[in-house]
């Protein structure tokens, strides 16, 4: 960003400097400097910047079929691709605490993507000839109807590209250990307390199921949120575009993306009001509470290595300690953890921000955007890295697992219909006690030989309903 | 609660005594004394109360069907519907704050039951004879899986019995003006600033839209919340279950309630996680978003009489002031804000709930049914307040909007096609610098004609994309 | 609520009528029917209502100093002392979801004083003679200056009264455990891993740390809490009150509180923004932070009996099994973490309500006033209930914690200085590897002899830095 | 980071190539590895960073008052000021979502620390020698000391060097306003309806003396702040530092910082718990709903031009649309309510952060540290960048607020002691009624004539008590 030559932009308020390496025109370079709040690691999010490329992409191919100069139409479409691709990123400075609509986001779209449509038209940079931002690239478009719009391109694309997989794959390895560990019968813990027994593998079923169900949970909030702003133009009456654009342009960015995009119903819910955003967040923070858990759960069970609870290994990514052979900390738990109390936190940003539009326009829109996408990411990349460096690794510590259990006196309660609930609490009293086994305690109380005990007490008759 | 005479009632630990007109025992005694946190208005919300005797009236169907004495079970159903029909409501003082798993509400359950029970076959209040509250009224039931049933019983319940027509109720009002306010032309406003015009009935179409999502995303999550963790008993083994009780008990809730209700996939996922709550949760938190949003924009419209906007009358339902007629305070407005308010705090703590299980276990389902059955409640009660006291009553000010309309330099939009960009916006910068209308300056500058002007500028015009 | 016989009461809206046997108004009755909300569990809690008496009876002495009839302003005091002591909780009906100003729960008390003031002087109710509701017992104040006025009252009243003394009880509790385990020497926890050890004295001068610090953030929130709106009316500036009011008022509201309040610096503010109470219930989300953490801790040390970390015993106040002796739910621990997560979505309901206020006035006041008492109480009595009947009581399995000690590798650590870390790491992989002790493997390889392990490996040396 | 020759550098893992233009070493390459969660936008902040040279500096100072070579020490003093400077930013690339304990970035300080001083010695890089980044750079110091050391000196550093003064300039330049407004007389809102008029200088008090209080309250979460965890180590017990090394460090470090910091009372609290920062973010999420509503005021203020509320013109910063004039759209105020939304939101995080500690570390402490800058930074950023951009260059359009404040109904309130409240409706009703003027009416009804009118109405009596 510091580079030392500049060329000359402007816009209706004047003249401004620009960095000649850079692409962008005034009306970005002005946001630059009035919104000086956070610097680049508050910019907005690269999935937010392909998507305009999309955007624009797609606007152009519709306009050029509306009657704009196919040559034009092309050089845009060149031009968009190389944003699409990424290659321009270091040419969208702009920072999330701008302009609510998110305008000079989508004026910034509109200068690059228009100096290198000149560029590629071999013009001036800087002279919107023969490509003007406002009068081509952004033609039938306003920023109202177009935020709105890329918004919901990045987080359906996010969702489907990076989220949805990422879940796949810890599904995968939670639902592999769940088969894994089928026959591995351990103490069950209620209140935090010994309970009766289940398997290992019952135990990961659960995990397996939860995200199960959060894959379900965010595929549910697609439909709302493939449904395109786009064509509202500023208030959401379509003023100034033409009629069918907005369908039209749904059809592009769904040929686009492969992903399917419709128009919004009604356009002026889709300025106005950022429900389907919130929705989707709402289930980015079931899979925040779900991923708590779940992590939590393994920590505890990997505690130890003496004095915990043992009942698993987690695998050593790291040095735990400099002194202590044996020290595993759960690491990838608490980074996976740490992303879900963000994802927590968001959730509450998200709802602030879509609670508060008024009137045709939420003018939240850039936080709402970088909040959604930031958990998108952080969900995907957290799981990918809790999947692959901490499930995929995790072992039982059989051993460990046996002697809780026999330990237990929870098994006591199979022997109530053997010996009556009276004599049974007399054994596992005893037991409790003395800090004997539960058969130790039977077998001294001449309830039961030692070999009746082991017959009886099988907890693998405690892990299903009676016939 | 200050009953004078009590009678003796036993658990495990020992003898307690109970005021003599309640049905509760030992254990709901024992807790009162335990959980002396909140008082009465931190009690359990009733329809848990009420799913209480749906399930131990459900749970008795099956126990006779396997094998239960009829006596007693028809005892016991007679009773569970005096639970149903909330006549025995102060026969649960439960406070919220209790034990993490329910389990004393779920023995206030039983307890109240089989004394009811008893009572009804001629026997004596806290003999346990014949009627036994664990022995027949918990049979094959444990809190743990009894607990969760219930509160999804409930929270279907509410749902559809109470939130989802009073939503309807609110959808239809702002349809119905929607159409009704069709043909009022009036000012749009972005950024809070004049925009391009719509219509009244385009603006409540955004409005109307919002709720009809926000009924189709609240329905949306009904599929997870009709999954019942009952027959999973103490860990989700179904240990002390028989086979198929839980499909079967399923089955008699969804013919008791006359709603959809299956058994849960997982039932370790259904004990230890609680994430369809919070998923049903999330969805309530997008209506309150929706909520705010449209609930500020009346009272804006409906600010003044003369300083504020005024686009629209509120009914007048209280005196707003003891010395100024014409002060209409957007009271509705206000209590079904502050409901928003309140639901988007409680997304906040059910998702904490929500993260916070451990192992076989969730321990915050009190607070989360509460919760939960708070936001329905509120949205529910509240929708139907602002409908019924605010929405239907709603006027359009024509004159004023008509007048604001005229005022307004934005329909210069609409001659740029005619006298170019640069005219126009003389015509505006003289009238916006010298505060006269548009037309004046128009016609001052010699653009064009007054005849002209009414010809051209036609709000009319704007108020959909071009043919 | 259900009296069959009914008065006439009257507003500028018209007659009403209202239950004989109480002594609100038609405006308390107007707000019932229009706020059907929630119903009776979602009242203004009553701290507030007890505000309300001492708020009308500091009016009324300070009004008959400035020239108000003082037989008047006797009855008006004697009817507000019956609303202090809470003989009339009864009498005040309405619901948090009304007017966001409270308007109507100050004409409540308005109404109830006036009427009980007539009764006292043997007029009639409902006839507004000789003590009108407004014009003697509102006198000088408006709903905008009242409402905020008793928020603070009944605030700081429940902080100094309840919630202060159930921290320094909870805080002693903890304090005292903290010297009495001051010589248990146990294993320390990090990343839930086997650390160095401490001893159980020094882990609970942490949670006592925590609460003490809790207790000072409290405080820290008086003094701008002890502010009074009294005196600004209805926008801040004091129209219709006489100059000096409003020191007078706050002076008298100190005298008859014991407490010490003062006008507010600024009146505007102190009408528009509540600011204040988000400060206060920021405090409280501290103190729920705080204990979410210091019960999570207690109850996974008492985890158990068996298959836990069983460090700890805590009180068994309820039967946790009717199966298993030893099993001890932590039930006081659950209830306080469930107070926890009902504080921190508390604390999202405030901001949203605290942010919300435009122009003279916040209209979320009822709202911001249930919440902050609510966490208020729960944290009150959640902290007595978990001193009276978990801290007390809890004790330390001395045993158990020993065991774990000496079963720790990490004591290797303390001898680094006297082997190298190379072969003490020797040591400590060949325990973990074999599953002895660190003893033993030292001694096996030649290391050290039993005796010189015994005199160097001594865990009381390692629990402070070195001299 | 795309580097092509690289150096080798090992831990007790193995070893690892890094980039060798880079300090780090296998400790921070490891860790960018395992942790591929967000990229380089969720890097931990820079003044994190920063403070983490400040600590190495202060402990390098003491730990030569402790024997270490002072040649090393100067060797960490130097390479720790290039830390301090920024200039080495580049290489602590590691994100948030790592390590609970932000181990890894305790190692990368020391990592780059020891290699810079290495390279100043004229050693080799990576050789450990003669600068070793455990045995010298974190001498007597663990991370789990360490990293809550450095979130304070990082959090009190930015509050008191950034956030304090951003702070005052608003908090002056709202308070120049108020007293530029001070004549200013305008309508008051209350309930968004008229209401008695006050002066556009006492509205703005009110937003000044929000921002005072603001200052105070983060400032009254300063002592807290101050107290270090440095000297507790692994869990608080000090094991392997010295006597006396936490009271000398804090000192050290207040020297270098000019900062006033002291070492905590308790260090197994300091460890565990991040109660000090969930405090010091409550003081900041007041912040953001003082800024929420003050900047909501200003914009609907300066709502218009012609069909809004046009009392106050905003000043012009960008092109608001290339088709109005006069459509200056309150940008500033849209980038600090977004600044608000996202405080708000990382409130919640920062509570669940906070509330996760087990035992004796809480392991979201990046999450912790990065939330809370995060929100000093934008709270301070967005507070420059408002008050610059926004707050001093308002203006207001006295002819607007004459008007507005000249056809309200609202000054009819000074005229009861007049007419009496029944002639002053008749008056306040006819003009409500017709439109016309409270003064038309009051004449044409024969009350007053406009000459006693004009004496009587007088607003600038009604802009305080009575005398």
């Amino acid at each position: 960003m510091s580079s030392q030559s500049h060329r000359v932009e402007k816009d209706t308020f004047g003249e401004l400097q620009v960095p000649s390496d850079r692409y962008w025109g005034a009306q970005t370079q002005r946001s630059l400097q009035n919104f000086d709040i956070g610097g680049p690691t508050e910019r907005l999010p690269l999935p937010l910047i392909k998507a305009f490329g999309v955007l624009k992409k797609a606007a152009s191919i519709v306009n050029v079929e509306y009657g704009m100069d196919p040559r034009i139409g092309d050089a845009i479409q060149q031009a968009s691709d190389d944003v699409i691709s990424g290659k321009l990123a270091d040419h969208f400075p702009l920072v999330v605490f701008q302009t609510g609509s998110g305008t000079q986001s989508n004026m910034n779209a509109n200068e690059v993507i228009s100096n290198r449509a000149i560029e590629i038209l071999g013009g001036e940079l800087g002279s919107k000839t023969p490509v003007h931002p406002n009068d081509h690239v952004n033609r039938s478009q306003s920023s109202n109807d177009s935020f709105p719009t890329v918004m919901h391109i990045a987080v359906v694309t996010e969702i489907t590209h990076s989220l949805l997989p990422a879940l796949s794959e810890l599904h995968k390895a939670l639902d592999d250990k769940a088969k894994a560990f089928d026959s591995i019968i351990k103490i069950g813990r209620t209140h935090l307390q010994d309970a009766t027994p289940l398997t290992l593998g019952q135990e990961f079923s659960g995990y397996a199921q939860q995200i199960k169900n959060g894959i379900e949970r965010v595929k549910d909030t697609l439909p709302r949120m493939s449904c395109l702003a786009q064509g509202g133009t500023a208030v959401g009456t379509g003023l100034n575009t033409k009629r069918g654009f907005d369908v039209r342009i749904a059809a592009e960015i769904s040929q686009l993306t492969a992903l399917n995009f419709v128009t919004a119903p009604n356009k002026f819910e889709a300025l106005a009001a950022h429900d389907a955003l919130i929705e989707a967040h709402g289930a980015l923070n079931v899979l925040a509470c779900s991923l708590m858990k779940i992590a939590n759960d393994i920590r505890f069970l990997g505690s130890g290595p003496r004095c915990g609870l043992g009942e698993l290994s987690l695998p050593e990514n790291e040095p735990g300690s400099s002194i202590m052979p044996g020290k595993v900390n759960p690491t990838q738990c608490e980074a996976i953890t740490m992303v879900a109390a963000q994802v927590m936190g968001n959730q509450t940003a998200v709802s602030v921000a879509c609670a508060s539009g008024h009137f045709e326009l939420n003018v939240f829109k850039p936080v709402i955007a970088k909040n959604v996408l930031q958990s998108i990411r952080l969900l995907a990349d957290g799981s990918r890295s809790f999947t692959k460096n901490c499930v995929v690794g995790i072992q039982a510590n059989e051993k460990r697992i046996q002697t809780l259990l026999n330990e237990s006196l929870m098994l006591a309660t199979i022997l109530n219909s053997h010996l009556g609930y009276d004599n049974v609490a007399k054994c596992a009293k005893k037991a409790h006690k003395e800090g004997t086994t539960l058969k130790e305690a039977t077998v001294t109380l001449g309830f039961l030989t030692p070999e009746e005990f082991d017959e009886k007490v099988r907890p693998e008759l405690m892990l299903h309903p009676d016939n």
